[in-house]
């Protein structure tokens, strides 16, 4: 190391003792989803997460969120503090790690996502009111129990009716399923999805029709096998020959195919672009949030191959589809933004017909799915 | 200390390192409220509860569960296990606690009950058959939002509908409103409670009539008042004025006082016989679960003042109330068995007629009142 060398070092070293501490904005409030009475976590406009916990004999406590550990501070009754850097707005998972146990934070709710139930929080977003609860005629959200043959187990999901629905005893509806992604269950849309509260905003301003929405859950196990599979395989079996004729028997219905739609989130989308270019006489909306079929794949779909070939008539599919639909948030990760790229080149060399949004600063979370289904479902069965 | 005293000490000590290890029963299996593909928290034939979490940093880690601390211990791999005393058959909740900090257990599934969703465990009762999830018609559970004026603040119930509802579009249906207790949220009849089992399977087996179902939460804060009260005031004003027109509008009910009930736990129970002592005119059937409305006084009830001497006329409120039902568990800690036992005293001198059932073994807690709804339910509406 030469005299310059080491005159860089020392101005390099000297610049960031200079460098003035990293600023937080001290405007936090607690979580929109905190448990009832909790003051912690909290957020700020900037959107940094604090969180606060007492553990007086720890040594070390940290916040884990957006992949990120952040060290806390203990006072001296010991409860420890700390933020994060600021995060996308939007729903993030996130959990606290005391002395090397990753465990939930008591002043959260807790939601299913990233494969457990845990800690979420909500950095408010600037068009929030869409997905608010308002002084507008409010939807139910039913659990339904039935028993699956295809998995030999009871499964549920829930089901959205609109507000409506028990006013008019003899009107059928049209129906809406609606999928979650890897690691999440049917609890997933209507809780951090506000599934119910979208479609309450948007009939009531009658941006929409009122319609049925089913949410199960993606993951299906052939009875006698060992494991969920993440394909479409078994959950389309269960889809197609359970779910489906079960709905259309409990609820009141329009069981055409112009009057059912199907949509998902990630590896719903996945599944939902499966199910519905295999059933294309039982569906005739598609809608794929941040994912295609050909996750993860990024590179040119070759169209003779892809799918058995499912995609090759476009002329023939813009006659038997209604609406194709894809959505992705402009900040997700890799590999979602070239896949999702790869698959609209192959339907624009193909010649189908779809409709693209983009939710701008949104990351691969709840957020970019909230305004994906308000995008949606405005454009369903009219 | 004299050479007896000596003696003494030394053959203690020896007996105390020569006394068996506790003998525990290597039958362990996880939870059936453990979250998917969860091994841990685990049961055994004895009641014993085992969890297990890695927590390779901490300096203690303890069980906390029927007011109870038990040390976990750690092994090579930094991961803490360890068990509990044998616990009554039932439902219980607890938390772990890493160095000082009170953390649900990332293992089982959560519950709102002592005033935070958190961690919970099943011990498995012989008469579980009773609200298992069984081969029979199954009926939905909604959600069902409103807007209280009295509180100023959006609302959520949870409605039970019974499977033959939307079969039979022009029948309209007894309602049961039921209560949960202090520290407990709405979610507790519709999740922990099993209410929907237990009716699917009474209604099945045609031990119970048909009946809808409404679980709301008890506690209410007046608009413009600073904290919820566990009395029956304001829960009363919104029950009478606001709930029970809500339900009527919004579902098929039978909406006279010979097919409405109203039934609680603990704090519910309270409420319950104060709200309908208040109403004769609206509610013809009343139950207390584990509680009544002198808690927690456990001396002799002045008849002439409590509630305003509404107990005093007991030929006027025979007439008046089709089944006054009352239910204790016989292990439940003080003060319930006294102040339940001071208001039985009481409704026999005045001659009040009243069925009193007791759950075998129980305490304050789920078991007792999933029992309790049990042996009720069945007497309703007939």
């Amino acid at each position: 190391m030469n005299i310059k060398h080491i005159f860089i070092a020392f101005v390099a070293a000297a610049f960031c003792q200079m460098a003035p501490a990293q600023t937080v904005v001290e405007d936090f409030k607690p979580s929109s989803v905190n448990q009832p009475g909790k003051m912690f976590p909290q957020v700020n406009s900037e959107g940094r997460v604090r969180v606060s916990i007492p553990a007086p004999n720890a040594q070390k406590v940290q916040l884990d969120i957006g992949g990120v550990k952040y060290d806390l501070k203990k006072d001296d009754k010991g409860v420890w503090t700390g933020e994060s850097a600021p995060q996308v707005e939007g729903f993030h998972y996130y959990q606290l790690n005391v002395d090397g146990a990753s465990v939930p934070d008591p002043g959260s709710l807790y939601f299913y996502g990233a494969s457990r139930w845990g800690s979420a929080i909500e950095i408010p977003a600037p068009d929030q009111d869409f997905y608010a609860q308002k002084d507008v005629p409010h939807g139910l959200v039913s659990q339904k129990m039935y028993f699956s043959k295809v998995t030999n187990s009871w499964r549920r999901c829930f089901v959205y009716t609109p507000a409506e629905y028990d006013k008019n005893p003899s009107k059928r509806y049209p129906v809406l399923y609606l999928q979650h992604g890897s690691g999440e269950d049917e609890t997933g849309w209507p809780t951090q999805g506000k599934a119910n509260l979208i479609l309450d905003n948007l009939i009531a301003a009658k941006k929409a029709v009122p319609m049925i929405i089913v949410m199960d859950n993606g993951y299906a196990t052939k009875a006698n096998a060992s494991a969920p599979s993440k394909s479409a395989f078994p959950f389309e079996e269960v889809m197609i020959n359970e779910i489906i004729p079960m709905i259309d028997a409990s609820f009141r219905t329009l069981s055409d195919r112009e009057h059912r739609a199907m949509a998902g989130l990630s590896m719903g989308a996945n599944q939902t672009i499966t199910i519905t270019m295999n059933n294309l006489d039982k569906f005739s909306y598609i809608a794929g949030f941040s994912g295609t079929s050909n996750y993860p794949r990024t590179e040119a779909i070759d169209v003779e191959k892809f799918m058995g070939g499912k995609f090759k008539d476009g002329a023939a599919l813009n006659k038997q589809i209604k609406l194709f639909w894809l959505g992705l948030g402009t900040v997700e990760p890799a590999p979602f933004p070239g896949s999702v790229k790869a698959f609209r080149n192959m339907l624009e060399k193909q010649g189908v017909k779809y409709t693209y949004y983009e939710s701008q600063g949104t990351a691969h979370e709840w957020l970019t799915w909230r305004r994906d289904l308000n995008q949606f479902a405005a454009l369903l069965f009219k």
